[in-house]
Order: C-alpha cells, then sequence, then structure tokens
C-alpha cells in the first residue's frame, strides 16, 4: 500500500505521507510513503532539520498497487496520473470534497482545520500510540507552514494547540523554528522570473472573468519588487498568451502578516474595489491579507461576479 | 442545523439522526434530528421500546436552514430533495462516497464498518460524553439491524464490540433484544404483495442485462412463499412494465440466515450459475446467503458481465 499527498508538494503533503506511515507501521501495517514531486526548499530544510529522507518519487501508482491512500488531497485532478485505476481505501484531508468517488466504503476522515497533520496527531491519540521527535517535528512543520506560523485566517483553536504540543515534543521554540523554517522557504533570491509567477499560481472563473492568482511568500518583498519590470513585463506576456482578465501577483510577507499585489490586465480595478484601495503603478498594500483561499478568491469572485 | 439519514429510511437511518443530535446538544450545539420518510415497522419497535419520539418529517430542507448534517448516506439522490441548495457542513457514514461534492472543507467521518451507529458510538468516547441508556439502545438497534444480529457478512469486530457494550449500557440482552427486534421488523403477514417486491427494491445494469433485486427479512420464510402464484404474477408484471432481464425476489430468514430466491426473467439462469443451485418452479435455496450489498450484487454482476 502506498500513501502520498497532492501533486506540487508543499510541506504538509510531504510530511503527512511520512507521517501517516509511521503511525500505520505501529498498528502493524505495511504502507510506503511516497511523493508526486520535488520537495520545495521549505520542506527540504524541515527534513535535514528532523533528519528524515524524503519519500521515493511516483507518477504512477497502478503498476505497483491496488490500493492507496490519499493525504492532504482528494480531487483526482490533483492526484496520481492514474488515480482511477487504484482502490482508495484511505483519505486523510482537510479541503473539501470534490472529484472524489469510491466503488466501495473506506475510511475518510476530513476536518475543517488549517492542517492535515492537525488531524494525524489526533490519530495518534485516538490509537494510543506515542509522538515520537522526528514525526512531532515534521507535523509541527506542516502546521506552521499552512497557517502561516498561526497567523492565517485557515487556523483553528485545534492547530495551535496541536503546534503547541508537537513543539514540545519535537524540542524546538515555536516561533523562532517556525520563522526560520518559513524563512528557508521564503528566499526568493535565486528564483527567476518565471519561477516566482508560476510555483504557486492558480487559474479561477469569476463570473464572466478569467482571473490568475500567483502567490509567493517573502522575508523582505523588495527581494522580488527590486525586479519589478522585468515581473511585470512576464505577467503581460502570461494575460496575452491565456487571454486573461486579470494576473493578480501577490507577495506574503511572512514577518509583517500583510501582502503586497501586483494587478495588471483589463479588471484590474477589481483589485481596488475589492480592497478599497487605489493601485499605484499597478502596485498596492494589502493589509493583513495573507490567505489566498479564504481573503483573496471569495473578495475578487464578489466584485467580479456582480 | 439539521440531521438527517437517508430516504426510504432504515433503522441505522432514523436513529443514527436522533443520537448524532444528542451528542451535539452535549457539546453546546443546536441540531434538530429530522427524517426523510416514515419508520418502517423495525425502527418503530426500537422508538416504542426505548420511549424516544420519531424526528420531524421533512420533505425540503432549504426553506429551513443554510447547513445540515448528513448521516448514513452522502449520494445526493438518497437525500433531501433540495440537498443541493444547502451546505453539508457534517457527514458521518459507512458508505461509499459518490455524487457528493462540496464548496468547502467539512468535517466527514466515513469508515468501513457494518452500522453508522459503529462510529457514533467512537464519537461519543472521544468527546468525552456519556451515552444515556435510551441512546445506547438506539445505537445497538441500528447496529442488530444493518448486520442482522452481526450475522451480515458486512459486520466487522468493531460492530460486534460496539454492540455488546451497547446492549450493557442499554440494559438488555443483545440476542433476545436483537431477535424480538429483527421479529418486529420481519412481520409479513399484514403486508400487500405490492409492499414485499417494493419495500426494499433496487434496479440494478449488470453487463448489457437490467436486473431488480429485491429484499424481505422474515422468520418463516412460508409467510411469504404461501402466496407464491400471486406474488410471481406481481413479479411478472414488473419484469414487463421496466423491460428487465432478472427479477430476483429475495426472502432472507432471519432466524436461520439462509435465503430463498425467486428468480423470473429471461436471465433467470444466472442465478443458477451464481450459486451453483437449479432453480424448481423459479425458486432455490441460498444458504448462508443474507447481505444483498456483498453476498448477491457482486456474484451477480459477476455471472452476467462475462
Amino acid at each position: 500500500m502506498l500513501v502520498f499527498g497532492h501533486k506540487n508538494p508543499d510541506t504538509d503533503a510531504i510530511t503527512s505521507a511520512i507521517v501517516y506511515a509511521h503511525l500505520k507501521a505501529q498498528l502493524g501495517e505495511d504502507v510506503e510513503a511516497v511523493r508526486l514531486g520535488n520537495p520545495n526548499p521549505e520542506t527540504q530544510f524541515v527534513l535535514d532539520h528532523f533528519g528524515v529522507a524524503a519519500p521515493r518519487f511516483v507518477e504512477t501508482v497502478a503498476n505497483e498497487v491496488k490500493q492507496v491512500i490519499l493525504v492532504d488531497h482528494n480531487e483526482r485532478q490533483q492526484s496520481a496520473a492514474d488515480i482511477e485505476q487504484v482502490e482508495v481505501a484511505e483519505v486523510i484531508d482537510h479541503h473539501r470534497i470534490a472529484n472524489f468517488e469510491t466503488a466501495n466504503p473506506l475510511y475518510y476522515r476530513a476536518e475543517p482545520v488549517g492542517c492535515t497533520a492537525t488531524i494525524l496527531n489526533k490519530l495518534y491519540k485516538e490509537h494510543g500510540v506515542d509522538v515520537p521527535k522526528e514525526m512531532a517535528g515534521l507535523m509541527l512543520s506542516a502546521i506552521v507552514s499552512d497557517t502561516l506560523l498561526l497567523k492565517s485566517p485557515t487556523c483553528t483553536e485545534q492547530d495551535v494547540t496541536a503546534a503547541r504540543e508537537l513543539a514540545a515534543k519535537a524540542g524546538v521554540h515555536l516561533e523562532e523554528y517556525g520563522l526560520q523554517m518559513l524563512k528557508a522557504g521564503a528566499d526568493l533570491s535565486q528564483k527567476t522570473i518565471a519561477e516566482l509567477i508560476s510555483l504557486d499560481a492558480k487559474e479561477f472563473q469569476m463570473g464572466s472573468y478569467k482571473v490568475e492568482i500567483a502567490q509567493v511568500n517573502a522575508v523582505d518583498v523588495n527581494d522580488v519588487l527590486s525586479r519589478k519590470a522585468e515581473l511585470e513585463a512576464a505577467l503581460e506576456n502570461v494575460i496575452a498568451e491565456k487571454g486573461l482578465d486579470l494576473f493578480f501577483f501577490v507577495v506574503t510577507d511572512i514577518l509583517n502578516n500583510d501582502s503586497v499585489g501586483i494587478a495588471l490586465g483589463k479588471a484590474a480595478n477589481a483589485v481596488e474595489q475589492a480592497y478599497g484601495v487605489t493601485l499605484v503603478d499597478h502596485q498596492a498594500l494589502l493589509k493583513g491579507v495573507v490567505s489566498r483561499k479564504k481573503q483573496i478568491v471569495p473578495v475578487l469572485t464578489d466584485v467580479l461576479s456582480k
């Protein structure tokens, strides 16, 4: 049996697979963690810090197994290329359910919390299994990553409680370690412009408008804004190629928990309406905005659907 | 907020709604149990035995609430007529997942066990809430009903453990009470032929064949077989009306855990192949067969898909 998180894996996707495979092993089940993509720099920092090896990379799964376990996702387009050819025996997730269907009953555990690791931490307790130091470290890191150190509006009380408990078990200082980890993932100085605008970009249909929103985390937003001319040229190219009405590029400051947004395209003024700001040179400060899912997609959808 | 089980409710569907509303109330949440259909005689016996009122009947829900909780089902065609107009906040279930999609993250708890009540019993423990006598009685009854007194192949170890524990809390003798309850639902003497063949009938496409399978529980299969001529005439009518290739009518003996099957239609010999039996006057004894889901649908599908 294989367990894996979504394609384009983030820290929660990679570590949840490792952690759930560990829990299963303690319960006497033989499950191997694998990954559908490369660890990003933040995830690599986490694995190095706790001395855990990255799972094996796979593209397809039906050539190896009949049954799989999904963590941190359920939608088939985010999963293994041949996911329809295997049986999903379990899902542990914190997202909406969509594009998902099974022929048989399964174990499905979803909770509306900030991170899959928060649910996994509960499962250890439900099964009466101790959480070893390095697994605590991986779960803590996933929570820090998904909640931007407990600052994102997706963060629940359960995530905060789990993070404090896991930091103690992992033997690290929550705030210090968390910031160090986020910084490791927010070093944008080595990224090309093409990487910056595509690393975490998602496309949305909002009313009759076609919108793309990309987000990057930064310790210093000037690392990105200093390359603004080059950046805008690249965004304009994507807009022309894909026929977008709006490309909203968001640089999130992980120290102050604000974002700077750059809006291009003929629907750019939707951003002004959505946040009550004025774009100066296509750019505006978005105070307190850190979550695309909760603070960007819904407000822009609202403005553009009117 | 409303909580309800599937249409054509069985004992698990009705009692799980009542029980989960009780647990929610102990957790300080205001959730009302409702039902999408009338309690069958077995369920009515259970409610009377433990002195619990049937939930209120509703056909639609969007006129009352914005959010709902589903128990013992998830597929939209089994749910309230206007289920697509409300948000599903939670699901507690033990079936496959299909025809189900949400816009937002939710609490989804499915486990591959024999009965929803087995999962609810766990939830009481996870929340540290005591199970009162009458709620224990309702959960026990749901397990007895879904597993045919722990005899069905859908029954897991977890169901058995939960049933024993709940019988003690409810202050009833598991086997005696269970049989009494099943008998209350298996009194077929008052049923019309039309009721017998439609009460629990489901249609399936198997390969290129259109098959309907109806199942009734009986204490004495002769209560049904004594009306065989009338029964077969009614089945032939349905076959002609719906253009069926096979109508398989199954009377399950709840005392001996065997079934008698009556097979009509041009694909009737599929039953002979499936079970290695010979139909005599369209009828055969199926030793040890009690579960349509596990022991009838898959084997017939297998034969008819070749």
